[in-house]
Order: C-alpha cells, then sequence, then structure tokens
C-alpha cells in the first residue's frame, strides 16, 4: 500500500534529497509540493523544487507559498545552502512561469479533494501549514498526520535552544503542535546522529545520474563533521518508510515565540504541566548505520 | 469623492451600527463586508452581515473568515452582545447558503481587482488581516491604509490592559502593526468618550425604518453607564467621514502577545525606543457632542 | 493615635514634598527613611533624605540602599528631577558619611524592633522592599500594609503601559505585590489627576522656610500642564491622612517583567482570571480640590 | 597553593559529596557554607549542613539563606534526594541553634573581610548570591569567579529545556549571569555524562568512615541509569582541583524567566546576538573515567 503525501519544502540540499527520495520511492504517492521561504527566498526555493521535478520527470505540482514568516523577521540560511539553495549541479535552464503565492489555496483544495486523509511533510518553516490550519480549518480532518522536520528536545543550532525552522517561524509551529493533528517530530536530536559517513557519500555518488546530482549538491553543503554529514529532511521520508529505525517517546511539545529561547521546542518530559496529556510522537534516537544503507537502497531506486 | 472601503467586522451591535453607516452614505463605496468570529461565533458573525445587506438592500458581497485567531483560544463576548450578536429587531427568515472560510480569498481578489488602492476597516479581531497579509503580500501595495477598530493607550476592556479586538487576536494585531501599511488606531482611547447619549437615543429610534432598527438593538447592548452607550465600530467611519472630530498623534504601536498584559498596544510616548519612527496615528481625543450631531445626520440618510 | 510608617524613596521632588509632610504632621511617627536609586542616583537620593532631615531638625535615621534594580538595567530620570534631584535650594553643606548599602538591614532591624506592624511607604522604586522580602519574610508579620506610590491601571509615562517607579525595577514590584502583603496602589490613575494648581504653588511659597523650600524646588520639576504639576508621592501620605479623599476599588495586580509593556501594573478588572482574589486596594479617582486645601495645611505645619 | 571557596548549597545528596570534598581537600579552604532552599526546605538543608561539618570535625561556619527564590513559587526535590535530603546514613543528634536568614550577611562580611578575591561554589539555586549582588553590589570586585552548578545547554531534567537549580530560582540565574563576574557553567551537559559507575560506587563503600557514610547516602539517590549516577555537584570541585578534565566554550549565556522554558540557560552558539560577548566558560565535555578515579581519590583523602 502507498502512503500519499504532500511536502511542505524550502529546498535546500537537504531538502532536494528528500524529495528526490519522495518522488522515487514506489510506496510515497507524492501529490503536491508546496514551497516557503527558508534556506533561501520562496522563488529559489520553489524553482528549485520545479527543477527536481522535470530532473526526474515527475508529473507532480509545484505551488510558491509565504514569502515570510507569520510575525518574525525572515533571516535564511543561505551561509549553510549557498546563494541559490541547491548549488553544485547545473539543473538546465532556469524555470519560467513560477507559481507565486498560491499554495494555501493549492494546498486545501489537494487536501480536500483526496478520498482518504494525507501526511503532510514540512521540511521548512511551518508557515504554510499555519496559514492553511487558521484559513481552513475544516482541512483538519483530512489530515492523518505531519511528519515534520524540525525542533529539538536536546541542542539547537541557531541558538545551543533553537532548531533552524522552528527558529525561523515560531508562531507558525505553535500553531501546528496546538492544531490537534497528530505531529512526529523529526528534529536535531535524530537528523545530528543520522550523519551519511563518506563512505555512503562515495558509494551515492557513484549511482548514476540521480547519485551524480545528490553528490555534487551533497559537495556544496556546510555543515557536518568527521562523523559524516546530517541530511535533515531525509529523516522525514525514513520514518514514513523505515519506522522502526527510529525510537520515538510521546511527549506534550510547547513552542517558545520570544525571549532567549524564541524558537524553542520545549517537551514537558516529566509529564508534569500538561496533565499528562501529549501531542507529539517526537523522534529520540535513529539507529545511523541502518539509516546510512537505507539511503544508499533509496538512491538506488532513483530514476533520472 | 467616494472613498472605497471594505469592512472586515463581528456584528455585533456596534459593528451593525457602522455596517449601516458604510452602506448608506454616498461618500463611502462599501466593496465587501468579510467576517470574523469575535463577538459571537463566525456563522453567527456572518449571517448578522448578510441580515443587514438585505434589510438595505444593498448590492455588496459578503464573505465568512476565520472561525478563532492566529494562535490564542477563542473567547467570544456574547455577554455583551447577546447570543445572536444582533439582537432585539426581527431580519425575518435566517440567510441560507452562509459563505464559509473564503474572507482572505475573496479579500484578496477584491483588492487586486481595484486600480486605486482602498481603506481597509477591521472593526473585529484581525485574524483574515493577518492571514491575507502573509499569505499574499503583494497585496499591500494596493491598501492605502486600515482605519482598525481596537485597542487603547489608556485603560483596557479586558483587563486593564487590553481591548477586546486586540486582545481577541493579539498576533494578528502584532501581524496588522508590523505590516508598513499605515494604521490609523480607533480604540478605546476615543470610543470610550464618544457615547451615544439618551437624548441621541430617543432621537436615533424615531427616524425611519433603520432609526428604528438601530434603536431596537441598542437596547441590548450591555454596556454604558449614564452618560450614554459607546458605539466603538462607529467611529471608524466618523474618522473617515469627520476626521476633525479627532485628535490624533503619531506613535509606534507595539502589540502585547502575552503575560499579564496580553491583548494591549503599547504607544512609546517619548518617542524613546523605536529610533523615533511611528507605524500608527493614535485616535487620542474626540469631541462627544459633534460624535452625536453627526451620528443622528448619518441615520437620517439611511435608506431601509 | 499615631501611625508608624517608614518612607522608602528615592528624593527626587515629590518625595522630598511626601517625607516633608511625613517628618511634620504630628499623626505620623516616621520611623526610617530609606533611599534607592531612581529619580537620581543612591548617592544623591541618600543625600537628599539626609538634607530633608536636617532642614527640620528631625531626628530620623537615612539607610542608604540599592544602587540598581535587581535585573533591568538602571535609567535615572534626571530630565525631570535635575542633575541633584532636588534642585533650586541651597540646603547648605553637603553631608558627609553617607550610610551605604545598609537599608535592608536597618529595614529589617527597625521593622523586628516595633510591638506593632508598622506601615511601609515606597515612593521610589521597590528594590529595597523586594530584597528585604526575600531575605527576610519573618519581616512580613510586622508589616500592616504597603502605601506604595507606583504603577498605573490607565495610561503610564514611561510608555503608554508602565510608571516610573515600577517601570524601573519591574521585578522588584512583582515580588511586592505577590508577597500576600496588603498593598494600597497609590498610581497615576490618581496622582495626574492631584495636581497643585498655580493658586496653591502660589500660596505654599508664602508659608515659611518650609514653604520657601518646597516652592523653590518645586519651580525645577520638569512636569505638569496648565492645570497644574502632579506631585506623585504625596499622595500616599494624602492617602494616609485622609483616605476619604481618594475612591479605591480591589483589585489583582500583576506586573509585567519584559516586552513592550515592561513595568506595567495590569488591574484584573473583570475579576476574570485570580479566582476573583485580589491583592491590592486601587486607588482610581481622587478630589482634586480636596488635595490642594489638604496640602496647604499641611505645609503650615511644617516646622522649619 | 590553596583556593578559597565559599559553597552556597542545598544539600542533597550530591551536594553533601561535594561538600565532603570541599572539606577534606588540602588544596580547598572552605571558608563558609551558606545553604539555600531547593532539594528540600532551607531549614533541613541546613542542618545536613551543619551535620557534615560535624562529622567531619571541621571548623567551618554554616549560615541558613532563602527560603524559597526571588519570585518563581518554590518547588522541592525531595522525590530524588528523600524527605530529608541526605538520607540513609545516622549523623547523630539533631543540630539545635539553626542559624535562619543571616546567610547574605555573613557572605557579605566574610567575603569582604578577606584580603584575597574568594571562588564562590553555589550547588544550589542562585537566591543568596542574586540578593547579595544586588544589596551589596560593592562585593563584587572581591569574588574572582563563580564556579556554579546549574543550567544545560543540551537536554534539561525539569523540562527538556531546563535544569533544577536555575528552573528553582530562574530570575536569581539571570542576577548571575548579568552580574558580570566570570561564571564558570557546570551544568547537565557534563554532569550527566560524569556518572559513578557501579565499581566506583564499590570502592568508595570500602574507604573507611567517610566512604561507609557517602555510599550510605548514595544509595538513596534516585537518579542514574546503567552506566551509573549522576553526581552533579561534585563537578564543580573537580573543575576546581582537575579542570583538565573538562571541555569548556567560552559563550553568552542567557536565562529564560518565563513561558515554556522557564528556568532554561541559552547559549548563543553561534556569536550571533551579543556582539560576539560571553559572559561564561561553559563546561561541554568531561573524561568520565579520569572523574570516577578522581573521585577515589578524593574519598581516600577524607578524615571523618
Ligand atoms: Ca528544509
Ligand atoms: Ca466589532
Ligand atoms: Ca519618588
Ligand atoms: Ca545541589
Amino acid at each position: 500500500m502507498t502512503t500519499k503525501i504532500i511536502m511542505d519544502t524550502d529546498p535546500g540540499i537537504d531538502d532536494a534529497a528528500a524529495i528526490s527520495v519522495a518522488i522515487n520511492n514506489p510506496e510515497i504517492e507524492l501529490e503536491l509540493i508546496t514551497t516557503v521561504a527558508g534556506n533561501v527566498t520562496v522563488d529559489k526555493t520553489t524553482k528549485n523544487a520545479m527543477k527536481l521535478v522535470k530532473f526526474f520527470n515527475a508529473d507532480i505540482p509545484v505551488a510558491g507559498g509565504a514569502e515570510q514568516p507569520l510575525i518574525k523577521p525572515f533571516e535564511d540560511a543561505a551561509r549553510v545552502h549557498g546563494e541559490s539553495g541547491m548549488p553544485g549541479y547545473d539543473f538546465g535552464a532556469e524555470p519560467t512561469n513560477i507559481p507565486v503565492n498560491n499554495a494555501v489555496d493549492v494546498l486545501y483544495h489537494t487536501i480536500m479533494a483526496n478520498d482518504e486523509p494525507i501526511v503532510l511533510v514540512p521540511t521548512g518553516s511551518y508557515t504554510n501549514i499555519a496559514v492553511l490550519l487558521t484559513e481552513h480549518p475544516d482541512v483538519k480532518t483530512k489530515i492523518e498526520k505531519i511528519v515534520a522536520m524540525g525542533g529539538a528536545i536536546g541542542m539547537g543550532n541557531m541558538t545551543s535552544a533553537a532548531e533552524f525552522n522552528v527558529f525561523t517561524d515560531p508562531h507558525a509551529a505553535e500553531i501546528l503542535y496546538k492544531s490537534g493533528i497528530p505531529v512526529v517530530m523529526v528534529g536535531l536530536d535524530v537528523t545530528m546522529k543520522a550523519l551519511l559517513t563518506q563512505s555512503t557519500l562515495d558509494t551515492v555518488k557513484s549511482l548514476g545520474k540521480a547519485g551524480e546530482m545528490l553528490g555534487a549538491i551533497f559537495n556544496h553543503y556546510y555543515e557536518g563533521n568527521e562523523g559524516g554529514i546530517p541530511m535533515h529532511d531525509v529523516n522525514t521520508l525514513a520514518y514514513l518508510l523505515k519506522p522502526e529505525m527510529y525510537k520515538t517517546i510521546p511527549y506534550w511539545i510547547d513552542v517558545v515565540t520570544e525571549g532567549p529561547a524564541n524558537g524553542e521546542t520545549v517537551a514537558d518530559i516529566r509529564g508534569a504541566y500538561h496533565d499528562g496529556k501529549t501531542n507529539a510522537e517526537v523522534c529520540v534516537d535513529i539507529d545511523a548505520d541502518a539509516f546510512n544503507a537505507w539511503f544508499i537502497e533509496e538512491v538506488k531506486k532513483m530514476n533520472a
């Protein structure tokens, strides 16, 4: 059986890898890609999503979304992802007819048109989803769950408290976590352990045109250490396809929206402050070796 | 010359009076009414807006908007406005075919379709506008200004700090005040002085079918004191039509979004904290006698 | 019967007037004056208190207190009170042997040495009292009540939200209002109405050496308008001596300690958020004419 | 050369171990022990400190301090440390003449009486130190540094954000970190790695009367996992005596004082928000084997 998903993304190198998996894995039916400002501006993340769809000759609509967060001023991460967001590979002519500002509409109509609830997979900040849930609360019954890259219950990467996606639009994250929709939090607690090793990277590069493309953009990723490079967003697909690689714990997650911890996801680890209720399944550990092996198999499935 | 406006409202007794003025004054061209939860739930505020349009045989579209605030849980004001929001007068059969969840779309397309920028007149909480500005930032160039009922730099009415509209959705108010669009803040500082006296109320009731309707719903307004009853939202129209009745001061307005002052509009009255910049023209005083006289003249213009 | 009080002050022109009343009114037994940074630095407020005690040949100990607020950085109000804090009158040689940093100790021992509970009268920020209550919670049983100048439930004077004393050290104010000790809040809601008229000022100046001194320092007060000048701190003594001049309402007061409303005192005016409990008697109105007449009588009692 | 220190503690099992090291190590001159509410109420933490001093026949003054935090309501940790705070060993008759509420005074006079600056070692919440610094800012020049157990830049233990000591009195922690005094932050980032193994615990129990006492109270410590038990406060002494066991990084630390991350210490890990300034040396890693070996050597030095 396949899982119908919609990705809301800001490619971004790790988003690109996640999208590549989603397009090519036969158990995943990727219905729509929407984009948001994040790693780079939304016009660039939209173009990048279109380039990937074209690269794989896929027939997946792309809709451009929020140019900026709900309230907090926008800061991009071009220092990590390069000016274009997906540098190092020549995808050919720049896309034209970039769709703008219609992501929320398209999300709404796509989700409502499905018979069965879909899975939302945000790998950028959650602005589009926050607007969708506020403008169209009836959509909630048609979303099975949200598997969201973002947050950290341990160490952040913007401050020691906050991870980039949630830091970028903490108010949107608050709306998401308070929505009542089941959330799987795929945060730095696992994505900083799921490092692609040099050996994996070497293998990937040798795996056809898709491997060549991914290898090329991975080369420009300014993150990682001697243990390897994180590929944060890919963990959302990994969780969907092989959840047994992850250890999760149900927690109540609150989002901090001001002060020095702005953008932090706080887990009530003792169950002391929310009457024992939980609103998220939080990924707290991962089998990194299995993750590397899985990723290589995914690249092998890619048809470019 | 006429002024093209769009009202975003939660009728509500004082909203009803404001809408009545807007529909009937020849200098105002009311292009659209959108609704939001506030005084009562959004299905009721939408019905109430439709009832008023029908009462005046006007040809003005009504679009239903946000069911709840962006983040803060919804609390209505039915204690002030009655269960229906507009009690005390029989408007005939209940409207059917209530438009739902399309206010942001209709706002966007209506505003963009105009050649000239319009004036937005919110008299409920600002959720629809916040979603509009986030989803469609290109709309900003087509909004001349926002004349918004809400806030207080002196005493509030929910706490000593916060006024109802801003208290209901403080995050939306923050988005509005940070949008860069010129805002005229029509808050409790003037609306609690612009009391309709008993004499005015008596006169209004005698002014035809419209006066009868307004008199009937005013009777059920649970606010006011021996000096008269406030008619908060009407001040937005009064400001647009007779700005000389108001004293205004330009201030920077910040909105408090948590803690005991949640929902307060804070003015930097010494110009000490925002490099001397201002983002709003704040109404700080009004000629209450002139306001009473003006309102009677407006009711005389009404054709029901 | 006399009331035993301790004043904790930052003279400051209006503090000076309040101290002058306290020293000379036979119904008040002023046991101790402690000082705090506020209008000017604490070395100056301490010297000013000593000058006043000497001016009236009184035998009242003065103890110097906090140099700065608990957490918030210190900003003085020398723009309002002049560089010295009490300009315009020559008090003779500068005091020497300025007591430093012993206010909390002296407060503790003075209060505990009394058989009966005393009344604390802070007219500066509440840092000393906050430290006292934290270090020596046993002192609470020996404090009958705190009659505190500070705060506003309507308009502030630092921002539209915050009054100077509470703004200067909001955390100390939070400690005071949460202490469980009965508080009478004498804030801008009354002190901006209790304006000393030009006629009162003229009379005061003619009332002997004390009137001459007060008239001289009032001349340098950079506040007020055509209606007269406020004499904020004097209202604490006025309340103690003639409470019938004030209208008060019991409210729960919360203090804002961060964000744009930092330093605001928020009243739960609808009794909606604290289970109907109250922690302060808030002065909301005053008979300004009676206040003027009362103040003239007080100056007449002064013996310099 | 010896290091003069003052410990401000809430024994507590790990505090007891830290105090035991400080009393017995010849390179440490322990001048004073002050106590604070924390693991248990302050009367108990004071008695516990007195029991330890007597157990080792040491001549070290003990002064009782704050009964509760500055602002946040007090919650103890008796669930972890037992009702007495130091269960499992019979220290003989209960101490009498418990000193109360004089910690700040004694701290001030002890520190000022030294020729050279001392090192402050808080292993409980920082209320006493916050009061000391506020009441007597002149003391700052006589404090060389503060080696403080508390905080976490990774995972907390009260929420995922906050560690117990800072969570207990976040405002005091904010005062400490903003004081300008150099701080060494010894937080959960190292104390949760410095686990005493079962082998170490077995050895300790065999090391004379002191080892027997420590072994007995360790038995009742309700923390730890298969890797061993943490002995948080002992790390402050370990850092002072063998700093080479710790990896530290200089960061600016902000303390969160409200909202869901209340009590968190946030490090500006990218140096992005404080002009590159730092206010703390943060312990981020430790050699756990060396720590175990060191602790055994310390117990061997103990003379009871
Ligand atoms: Ca991403
Ligand atoms: Ca309204
Ligand atoms: Ca004062
Ligand atoms: Ca401790």
